[in-house]
């Protein structure tokens, strides 16, 4: 089995500080006033619904960064499934700060396992065909990396990351270049060896002239299903094929049917529902 | 009429900065090789779904950060209602600096109008009434002060903005301090005179020692309509009622006709869907 | 008794990272040509005035970014009276890096010790009265988190931490409203349940006014002493009283005799003389 | 006449930055709620006593972050002496930006001038000597590249600006090296040619064996007067001298009567009053 | 003729800023105390050597931030070949600030140029094959954007610009893998479509498995020069063929003659020496 | 034995942290992909040349950063000779983060040990000599603070840090000021005492002006070899005496000859080749 998705603290530190420097501002006065010092609890992260978690290293993150004498346990790990009742985490510490950090920790949570539980039911919907469920860059300003690591903890696969990570010619570059295939010859005589090239195609000509031109990826977007299935029989392996546009979980697996190799969705990110997911804090003395 | 929610430049300065770094890196290659410097464009953000808008002043800092010889002219402000095809805003100038900005544009925007559109449903089912619809702490990490703005685009209004700016006496803060009075009395004994307190309450004797405590607001979690309404007779304006936890457009009339004067809703912020906008950018040389 | 001040480490990081850098610049030549890397040594923080000691979680955060071998030992806590002679701390570690940070150090503590002590003054000259001491936003820029701390520490309040934790409505508002009752009225309108309203009045027609409109707190601002007393008795507990404007040492006990509750004093942060306090260094190797 | 202090915007832009940030916080909700977006107002920024105008640049620089539309006349420059009711400066503009920009702006302008005022008197108490006047490193953290512009505006010198703009061997480390001439000599072996080596001197003895070593700069620290002349006398301008330690306005003209060349002060930064001054603002719409 | 490489200013102003301050300190006392403030100059940049001028944009940054009246007139672009006593940019505005920017913009040119010449000669010398001159990330700390941007300058192309941008499977990898087909294997398993695989092989053997296994560039590491032919050969296009290890200008053509596609160099960044550059300042006033 | 030169963690964190974060962007796809998470590693760190090691504590820095579980064993110190072969440091951990670490340590390394090697070239070609190697702020952008250490390590010293580190009056200030004489005075009434004053001469008749104006340090630029020796003979210990310009390996030992006591050489930041150094890393399980 491959190595699961890991998230690096060099990515985690500065979006979780922005996050409790955002949440807490000049102190959590009310844990302060009512919650004496050396007070300790037990926190319990708990599902209240069904999923795939993902998102635990930045709950660490979160306590580490307020308090690092809290300990964090987790008893499930990024990608398992929970069911409502399910024990998360266990945390342990000083109460003030565990009260202090509990609404960031779950705010990050709760969206990153929304984000795989998602992706995991598109991934499930397309099983037994070889298509994949990619991402888009449609995900929320400052979260880019936790969101498309929460796909792949969902079993997606990620898509470029930003505008230099591959080549992407769409319908405008193509009328500033001319042509398809002008546009690609400019990207080949510019870039490196090292990147891919994606062409938009919305009709089978398109497909023919991204084909001759060298692209390796053709972007099949908003195609009719019919013309999609044609499209994947015509390049026959001559490029990877992705569809894209108006892909919902019930017509998903149509789509995989067609052949396609890789189906991007930009729902995964911008419009996957939180998880419910809570931190019952038991004072412990 | 009061004024207009206002989105100050320092607010939005490092957010949008943090936003154009994650989504450019390195550079939009594919856009340098294809579009040749001196071409211009022109871009319409139209709508594609009815809405609220909200964002305006992000899309403006977005191009003035990647070029600020782009001219942005706003044909719709933060807070109107638009209908699909209606035009929102028109760009103009370098067609480089327009493709490349474009994605990150609307992603700010499509977020920040579904929260005012989903406030502003809620807003439209407790007209009549005396209720205002308000907000809560789960919002997106490092985009609170954004999204918190379009609530009040929408016509909502904002709780506190961080664990600062009020004092909320949960269930764990009473355990720790041992009762409500005291819990209250430790808080009366620290903050200053323009904080306000709010009690969070799940039972009417709960309402009783906090009105007795000297809580400025209590937080009626959780309570099924018939208590709500005997707490809000009970406290008879002599503290604020917010009512809170599993309210939905669908009985958000009926919380709001047993007189509590604000309902939260965390769904605001967390689960409100993008809303559909495009930008279609023309190249004009 | 109510638990004491905190100072979260995610508001000291920033601001004493920033100290020790302008401090030090490119490096203390001084020391590292002449103490030895391994030379050890002992500091002693020493009161040289009579004060309330402010600042030992700063002190401490200084040398855990400087070096995190350095112990720290307080023998007193913030909010303790010292006289001369006293020992505050006691450092033990490397003796470069004992030298290296005693000026950032010290430049902390004597002037959170200094507003600390001065605001200790100002509250004892009230005592009997149910007259509160609080600050102002008249605090150095970059330091408000850390100086109004040390006025909580001198047993002092705080007043509004920055613009948006309260609404404050001044003259020139009122002036641009049209009145003091259409400025509450639009600020109603506008905010949310958990933010409280100050007016500022300067004569008896205005209390009574900002006492119909809502306000929840009147500041009585440059008020003559009868002036200032009536308009107490007038307001009757209807609104939080706050007197502001030319207090001093010298007549504060008068004010806090016409029963207001909340005396707010800009000189605690502005005017309040550095604490005399010596860091004695004494190698051991 | 030699060229006025600057203060490089490179200085200003992140001091100014951070002291906007911590005031507005989240937004200046009473400015937003009464005053309506287009309404413009005047600014007097006036006097309310005598002393010294220090900080204008840094008051240009506050609007210009917040509203880069707001013009700023100054009818003073930074050096000039001003009596109560003398107009500093005019600014012309929004008035919500004028009013949400006003405590910034005066908490700098009322602290640099302070300085600027302090340090005057002291200079013009050593007037008719060869004295000159300096700081020391006890400024205010984050805000030294002010406060020792403010010195050279009140017509003062600055001292070193860091821990590595000049060496200065004090007890410890004459300590850790053994003696005086071998804490020297270790300096004289590790430092380029652009640094100058200062030695706190307390007795003649001291005096004799710096001077001896080769030092560039003899700071006499602490001595009686009798003291103090003699060892300048015995100096005889083999090395710059300079005076410390317990230096009043009472006692400045003696200590420069000894013709030490200069007089170092930590009062000019960590002490200095704030000047008491005025902004007005006119709406005059 | 495709578009010229482009340097966008998010990514210089970090660094440009960085620049700056770490050159200028607390201010550039030479120029302030010997030049007066309106005293007005002109700058020429001037080619001191043969070379391709690299950096332009870099130097308009660095007076932008310095001083946005300053005017930069350049009359040579970013690839262009000049010779000695070729006048590159002409500079106008305050003397004061064009002496203070002198050596920062310097320092960026003469390195940038540098390496586009070095890059250049790399060009020349395997004009006439197919061979393309690319670069590593042997890249200066913290000027990798730039760097890279000074090869495409140069004529070379641009390699991943970091452990991100694409898959390289070096020796570490196959061991931790256990061959070269699990590394790929593993790979291929969790990347996304857009990323390729590059296999770093040192004898024929690596070269048949890495190309079974479906990667898509083989980097032929340090390979004898016949080997190296016998592997493009072998290849025979299934694979994009790269060649790296110990390549100078003296035997890059040889190296080019194999047919091999790429020639990956890291002196280009690493090694290049300076190219020499005047600023000859000429005050006006 | 006078202390070893000193990098402080202030300096090194955020280099380190920019570099990091610029060469792993979204992360180290290839050997999280490989590389199992518990596999250990051990990484010899290996000189490949003859050289004077520098940035040991660069090395330590950037693992730390990554993961601080790793152990970074020193064999060598900065300043000691190695051969190749020689290894000079041992590091046990984590293999991916090893691997992800690998290419940064060595950047900073190979750089400042190719800094320091040549530095120590120049000092041992004018050993017996008086004269001392000093470096120039020609240093990469962003690594000042690194080279200039590199400098010391090498046995060479350090001119000013920055433009506000000494005072430099070269030819456009003394045209700015009218004449050697009158920038000198101008200067001298407006810094402080700890500030010495180089003045840049080009003929004997600046040598006299400047020795009479109170210049502290003459710098001789580009002068020949014998009005080199002129104007030493002549200064004859009024003033320290620095050699500048076109100063080679070649002929350096002939400008120590002349008596001069600092040759500055801006070659050992801006041209030092790399040394070369590896690092071979052996999975340990």
């Amino acid at each position: 089995m491959h190595s699961a998705p890991e998230l690096h603290r060099l990515d985690l530190q500065p979006i979780v500080e922005t996050a409790l420097r955002e949440d807490i501002g000049f102190g959590d006065i009310t844990t302060v006033a009512t919650v004496l010092k050396d007070t300790r609890a037990i926190g319990i992260i708990e599902a209240n619904g069904d999923g795939i978690v993902a998102g635990l290293p930045v709950v660490v993150e979160v306590f580490r960064q307020l308090d690092p004498t809290i300990i964090v346990e987790a008893l499930r790990t990024d990608g398992q499934v929970v069911a409502p009742g399910d024990t998360i985490a266990r945390l342990v510490g000083s109460a003030r700060h565990l009260l202090t950090g509990e609404r960031v920790a779950l705010n990050f949570l709760q969206r990153l396992s929304g984000i795989a539980t998602l992706t995991n039911r598109y991934v499930r919907e397309v099983s037994g065909t070889r298509a994949r469920i990619t991402d888009t860059r449609k995900t929320t300003p400052g979260l880019r990396v936790l969101e498309k690591y929460a796909v792949r903890v969902g079993g997606g696969h990620n898509h470029r990351m930003d505008l230099n990570h591959a080549v992407m010619i769409k319908d405008n570059h193509i009328v500033a270049a001319g042509s398809i295939s002008e546009a690609v010859g400019r990207v080949i005589g510019s870039i490196g060896h090292t990147m891919t090239i994606v062409v938009e195609c919305e009709t089978i000509e398109h497909v023919y002239e991204a084909l001759d031109s060298g692209a390796d990826i053709l972007l099949l977007d908003n195609m009719p299903l019919d013309l999609l299935a044609l499209s994947v029989r015509s390049i026959a392996g001559r490029a990877i094929t992705e569809a894209s546009g108006s892909i919902t979980l019930g017509n998903v697996s149509e789509v995989a049917a067609t052949g396609v190799e890789y189906i991007s969705i930009g729902a995964l990110t911008h419009s996957a529902p939180s998880m419910d997911i809570r931190l019952n804090i038991e004072l412990s003395e």
